[in-house]
Parts: C-alpha cells; sequence; structure tokens
C-alpha cells in the first residue's frame, strides 16, 4: 500500500500517542476483503448496500439544490456544534424515541452535537477526559476499534463481563469498590456501554440495570463526576416497535450520561454524521477540541439528514432496514441451526446485525488459528474474537468465540457462509475431541455448552 | 449558548490536553456576527456565498445517484485514506499544478489522504508528531487557529518573521542553529507554512526561499527529520495563471514535506474536504489517528468533488472565483486608498482573499482597544492582529495590526465597510497623534509608515 522509501533520510520522531497507536485488527482484514471480492465477509459491519436510500438522497439533494439560498447555505461553512435546525430536530427525535420530552431528561438543541460519524464522538469524549494512566470501563467483550483508541491515549482499559442483559452492572459495582479501595477511584473518567443490540455481542442493556447504572456510576462521582459514554449507534435498528429508553433518559439533569447516536447504519454511512447529547460542560471541551479538529461536519451532509427527517423519508427508510435486517439475522440463526455442530453457542439479537458464537475450547478462532485459515480458504470471513476481548488478570484472553456481521452480506451468501464455517468447526472438532462443558468461561454469554437449539 | 447547570453535582475531570485548550478567539467573533447579522464582517474565512457552486452540484448528485450502483457507494463507508479513484485523480490533479509528473516530487496516489478539510490533515499531522515541549516554528504573525491547536498540544511555538515574500527563512536558520547550541534541535518537529498567499497577511513565500526551505529542514535534520507543514489552503486562488510551483516540488524523495490542500476555499466548504500529500512513514502513523477519529471522511463528498474534477466543473468554477476574488481584492484595496488616514499600511495580495493592516503604534486594533468597539458600533467587524501574532522573548504581542478577509463581503460592503474603518482611524488619530515612524517593528510587512499609497 505505501511507496517504497528512498534509504538515506534519518527518521521522524513520533508523539508518545503515535507510538501508542496499534495498527487496528481490522485493517488486515478489510485489505483481505479488498483482494478478494469473492470472499463472503462477515467480518466488516459495513451495511446493505441494496437498501441504501439512494432514491430518497436524489430526491433530497435535487430538493435542496433547487433552492438557491438553501444550496448556498449547503456548500457553505457551519458551525462546529452543528446546523441548529438539524439540531432542533434531534432533540425531538429523541424525545418521540425515549416517549418523552426532551426537557425530562435535561437536554436542550444545544447540547446536540452533530459530529463525523459517532465515531468521531467517541473519539473527543475520550479525548477530553483520558490522561496516560486514566481507567475506563468497558464490557467484555466490546467494540474493539473504540478500545484501540483508548489504548491510543494510555488509558488502562478495565471490564466487566457481558450477558444476555448486557454489561453485568453488579460486577461493574464490586469493580468500583474495589478501585475505590485501592485509591484509584479518581482515575476513573467513564463507563463505555454498548447499550443496543451491542457490538459485537448484539446483546441488550436491560432497562433495570440501565437505571442501576446510572445510580451507580452517581454513588461513585464523589471528588469527580465518573461519565457513562452510551453508545447507541444501533438503537433504531430494533426488529420490534419497541425500544427501551435510553441510560440517558435516567439522567433527569443531563449531568452523567453522554447519549451517542449515528445516521451510519440506520440511513447512510456515506454521509458520515453522528449526533450527541452530553452534559454542557463537557460539551464545552468537546467543542474546543472539534473546533481543532474540523470545525463542523459537512453542512452538505446535515442538510440531507435534516430533510431526511423531514420529509419522512428517515423513517420509511428504517422500517425497510429493520425488515431487511431482522431477515437476515432469521437467515443467519437458521443457517446456524442447519450448520454448525453440536457444541457451538451463539447469541439470538433483537436489532442490530451482529450475531456472536461461541466454540468449544479446542476450537481457535484467531487470525492465528487453523479455523481462520480454512475459513478463508473456503472464502468467509469473520471477526477474530480475541480482537474484542480484554485481558483478563492473567493477561489471557478467549480465543473461542467469534462476531458475524451479516450487514453487507447477501442471504444467499448467509447460508452458503455459515455452511462453509460450519464444516471447518466439524472438521476441527473431529480432529480436536470435545470436553464436555469446555466452552465454560469464556464469557458468560453462552454459560452451557449446546447440542442443537438456543435462545 | 449552554444550558444551565444544577448545582449540586461534582466536577468533571478533564485530560490535561482539554485544561491546555483555550476557547479559539474567533469564536466571540462568530458569535457576534450571529447575534448582528446587519454587521459588516472582514472576520471569519467564510467564502463568497453567490459564487458557490450550486448548479454544478445539483448536476453532479444529479447524476451520481442516477447511477443506482454508484449511489449506493456514495452512500456506503470507504477507506480510511479516501476513493481511490479520487486520490488517483488528485495525484494528476497535483502533477498539473506543479507543471511535472508526480513521480518528479515522489509521491503515488497511496500517498495522498482525503479528510475532513484541511484542518483535519493539520491536526492529524500535530498530533502524531508533538508532545507537550516539543517545537513547532511558524511565521509571525501565522493563522491563529492552527496555533490554537498546537498550543492545546502542548507544543511551544517559535516565530519567524514575515516579510513581501512569506517567511524569513534566513532567520529561520537562524532559529535552528539557536536552538541546535541550546540542545533543543531534537524537540523540533516541523515547520509549519502558509505558502501561498498566507493567512493573515496575504503573502507568499518566493521561490528561492521555497527551495531554501527544504534545504535548510534537511539540513537540520539529523537525528531524526524536521519536516515542513505546507499549508496551500489557497493556492488555487491566485489573480494570475501563473503560480509558483510547491515547496513540496523541491523534495524530489518524498520526504521533508507534507503539501495539504483543500477543496473549501477553491469549491465548496460544506463539501468539507481537503487532501494531503506527504512521506509514507508519516502516513502510517496518520492513518491509525485517522482510523481512531472516523475511519474516513464522507464518501458522498467525495464523490462529489471527484465528478467536479473530471467533469470540469471545478476547473469552470475555480476561473469564476479567481476573477470574482480579484475584482474583490481591488475593491478593497480602492477603498482602503480613498479612506484610510496616512500613516496606515496594508499588504497588496496576489491571491487568496486576506489583507493585513498596519496602523501607527498610537492605535490598538485589539477586542479590548477603543478602535474594535467603535467599529461594532458602526458596524463593522475584523480580526485582531494580536491574534495572530506569537508573543516575541518579553512576552508583547503587537496592537496595531488587523486582518481583512474579503471573501463573503459583497462589493457593496466593502466600500461601506472600509469607510467606516477610516473613519474610526481618522478619529483616533486625531486624538492621538502619530510619531513618526511609529509603525515600525510591529512586523516587517510594513516597514515604513505610508502617506497614501502602498503597494
Amino acid at each position: 500500500m505505501f511507496s517504497k522509501q528512498p534509504p538515506s533520510s534519518p527518521p521522524l520522531s513520533f508523539s508518545a500517542k503515535a507510538a501508542r497507536t496499534e495498527e487496528s485488527p481490522i485493517s488486515s482484514l478489510m485489505a483481505m476483503a479488498l483482494h478478494n471480492p469473492n470472499l463472503i465477509s462477515f467480518a466488516a459491519g459495513l451495511v446493505d448496500a441494496p437498501t441504501l436510500p439512494v432514491e430518497q438522497c436524489a430526491a433530497i439533494t435535487r430538493r435542496i439544490f433547487a433552492d438557491r439560498r438553501r444550496g448556498q447555505s449547503a456548500l457553505q461553512y457551519g458551525t462546529t456544534l452543528g446546523l441548529k435546525p438539524l439540531r432542533e430536530r434531534l432533540l425531538s427525535h429523541l424525545a418521540s424515541l425515549e416517549g418523552r420530552p426532551a426537557a425530562a431528561f435535561g437536554i436542550t438543541a444545544d447540547d446536540i452535537i452533530v459530529t463525523t460519524g459517532s465515531q468521531q464522538t467517541l473519539y473527543l469524549i475520550a479525548d477530553v477526559l483520558v490522561d496516560p494512566g486514566d481507567i475506563v470501563i468497558a464490557g467484555n467483550p466490546s467494540y474493539f476499534v473504540f478500545t484501540g483508541t483508548l489504548q491510543s491515549l494510555g488509558a488502562t482499559v478495565h471490564s466487566v463481563p457481558m450477558d444476555e442483559d448486557g454489561m453485568d452492572v453488579d460486577t461493574l459495582e464490586r469493580l468500583l469498590e474495589r478501585l475505590d479501595d485501592a485509591g484509584q477511584l479518581g482515575r476513573v473518567k467513564f463507563v463505555y456501554c454498548v447499550s443496543y443490540y451491542d457490538n459485537p455481542t448484539g446483546q441488550t442493556l436491560s432497562q433495570e440495570r440501565r437505571e442501576r447504572l446510572v445510580e451507580v456510576v452517581k454513588r461513585f462521582s464523589r471528588s469527580h463526576r465518573i461519565l457513562i459514554l452510551e453508545d447507541a449507534a444501533y438503537r433504531e435498528m430494533g426488529y420490534d416497535t419497541w425500544i427501551l429508553p435510553s441510560i440517558k433518559s435516567f439522567d433527569p439533569d443531563n449531568r452523567y450520561t453522554i447519549l451517542t447516536q449515528t445516521f451510519s447504519k440506520p440511513f447512510a454511512p456515506g454521509l458520515k454524521l453522528g449526533y450527541t447529547a452530553m452534559p454542557c460542560d463537557l460539551m464545552h471541551a468537546v467543542l474546543r477540541q472539534k473546533g481543532s479538529h474540523d470545525f463542523g461536519s459537512s453542512n452538505l451532509c446535515q442538510e440531507i439528514v435534516l430533510e431526511a427527517l423531514r420529509d419522512g423519508s428517515y423513517r420509511t427508510h428504517l422500517q425497510v432496514l429493520r425488515s431487511q435486517y431482522r431477515g437476515k439475522r432469521d437467515a443467519v440463526l437458521s443457517a446456524l441451526e442447519a450448520h454448525m455442530p453440536g457444541g457451538v453457542g451463539w447469541t439470538t439479537p433483537k436489532g442490530g446485525m451482529y450475531v456472536w458464537l461461541t466454540f468449544p475450547r479446542a476450537i481457535d478462532t484467531s487470525a492465528r488459528g487453523a479455523m481462520f485459515n480454512r475459513c478463508i480458504e473456503r472464502g468467509v470471513l469473520y471477526v477474530p474474537g480475541d480482537y474484542c476481548f480484554h485481558p483478563d488478570e492473567s493477561g489471557q484472553v478467549p480465543q473461542n468465540c467469534l462476531r458475524l456481521c451479516f450487514g453487507q452480506v447477501s442471504h444467499d451468501q448467509i447460508d452458503t457462509g455459515i455452511q462453509h464455517l460450519g464444516k471447518v468447526v466439524g472438521e476441527l472438532l473431529k480432529t480436536t475431541p470435545i470436553v464436555l462443558g469446555d466452552s465454560l468461561g469464556c464469557c458468560s454469554l453462552n454459560p452451557e455448552p449446546r447440542t442443537r437449539s438456543h435462545e
């Protein structure tokens, strides 16, 4: 990818942060997919191309540019915070998702910032809060791109197990107690939680835990506020109509939670827009940083999503998406039922685009293992689960899980791909016999080895 | 702007970087302009709204979305580096600006990254190179948004005076010698230079200095490479057809210079796209950081500029822009001739959108001074020059300069605005008599006090 260098000049002298920043493990997977377009890729979290809102965006951009004044405004600079009419619209959008007025959780349109995808928000939040040695708490497993960012900032990531109800808040509470006892509480900056149809597990934090999570961080916020960074990227991609209120909705004064959502997953990643509601003292710091980054995300893209919210095409598109992704989720589950040998477990997401698989411990899913390479040979790519785990106290991470993303994989590919996957696992299990119970302990998402069915 | 906070929760604990990051001084100016839309604002670097390419973007987006496959690709995720066909096009675009094949300065399409405006590049470069206490060298005056970013990263900014030929490279050389003698050379990371129609002075680095600048940083690159960050945001906005080759063109192996350009000034800020050619070892580090920020800028915006480059609308638009801005520059100069009292000097830019004014020392142009406030009362806003200066060894910055941006100001407003400005200066000079020669020393851009005319 990079051109060759003449050998004769001295090296660069990088910042400590650059030196800490590792290549994202997904890069090599994406390069594989790019070099082999015939691969069935369950790896990258891309969205379903045929469902992208091409006609809607055609109509919307026609409308924007037909109005000269509006067209000019779309092509001009905006503000760092984002287009005011869009932020006002997002305020009522959030209120309708919560089923309560925005005032009930203490936010106004000026407490919402529009960013270059919600990824930029995650970065900005971490950057204004974390110094090397500070502590961030995340689920185990969790979204590996962001934990990579945290590591590049020098954060120490402590983790809390995930189960069917999402992050285990009791364990979080005990962890905070231990950190308090160790005099480390002052270094805890925030808890990171993907609250709906989690990446990578597909699980959703239960309502009871949402409320308790806010209560716990409040209680441990003594010298300073410990925040909750609620990543709700998949919130609107639930297959059922009713969705849980956000963690933020349990924080009536907008003091302890940051709620970030995106237009990438539920509308169009190519617009690269996310939005985030946060406490105003934090917003102040985030705005200053974003001023250094770009003083505001693309005005044209903001006008497009504003129009999509206004003219109903966002809502209509979501209905199409939900039914598409539900269909794919069903196809994934059916294919797993049909093709996976006994001893393999998986989650049953109620939204989003991820299924998490757990194998007997004898199966090594890592990129260095036999399974990964045999799958590539058969034309199938997945995300090795070890990318998503934080090491336990002995420095170990489980090597027997994987993430399947069905975002960009067609129905046909789903069955074919999982059939290949099942065959590889079957072959490997023949040569490495299962010890009953040996899938225990990798994570509590799949506490029992299964034979054929699993909810 | 921010909602009120209930008083009862503990404070946030910010990172050292957030604590170092000050509000950009331009924020308060922009808020003023926003709250008083009748102000004639020579402050913000916005572009001319009537010249924005609305029809071109209407046609381009129609074309993109009419092709379903292309529309899908525009709305899908891209890569962190940017759209390959766009980067290939940019490579030949750069070659045509230099009048030489890209191979002559050692770059390929993979040495070019597409970012969210060139501002994002500036941030990323600084972030991967600068640790607190590291040294960056910039012109004095220079682009204050970026020097704000440098300060937030903890950089020590050393400065070199500007004159009609841009940054004074002889002084730079002596500064590097002094830093070397003081054992500080190891901390010097890069030299920041706006090489065409500088922000804020409007001046252009001469060809002879370009070549020498590369030679000087090479010579002082002993333990590590000292880089040149060449900010060429205004490069294509020259009023004459011939423009100088870039600093980068004097670096045949692509080792010492980073060349960043943008579509914001010469096409449309609302697309928020910039592009940068840089040494490949630096690119590697920058890509990792950009992966943490957003894993790639808006694909739709990238498709739009690609199409504008392909179908000739970018080139046609530039011709319109150049003639518009030349007309405005002429209007600014005529108005200054007509309305400014003697003793005031200004630069004569050959491109871009900035004119730099120098007043007798008795005039205080700062936001705390009488001039600024009287101008606001008369409905005129400018950027106080002190925002753009680095303190000298005694910690002083000149208070008798200002920047006029004629980007978004109409011809009518130019004359009216400068008439008001001239009246305020005339009144102030009546009450504070000029001592001959007292404009000396604020910066070498205007070494002689002038009576009426100035080239």
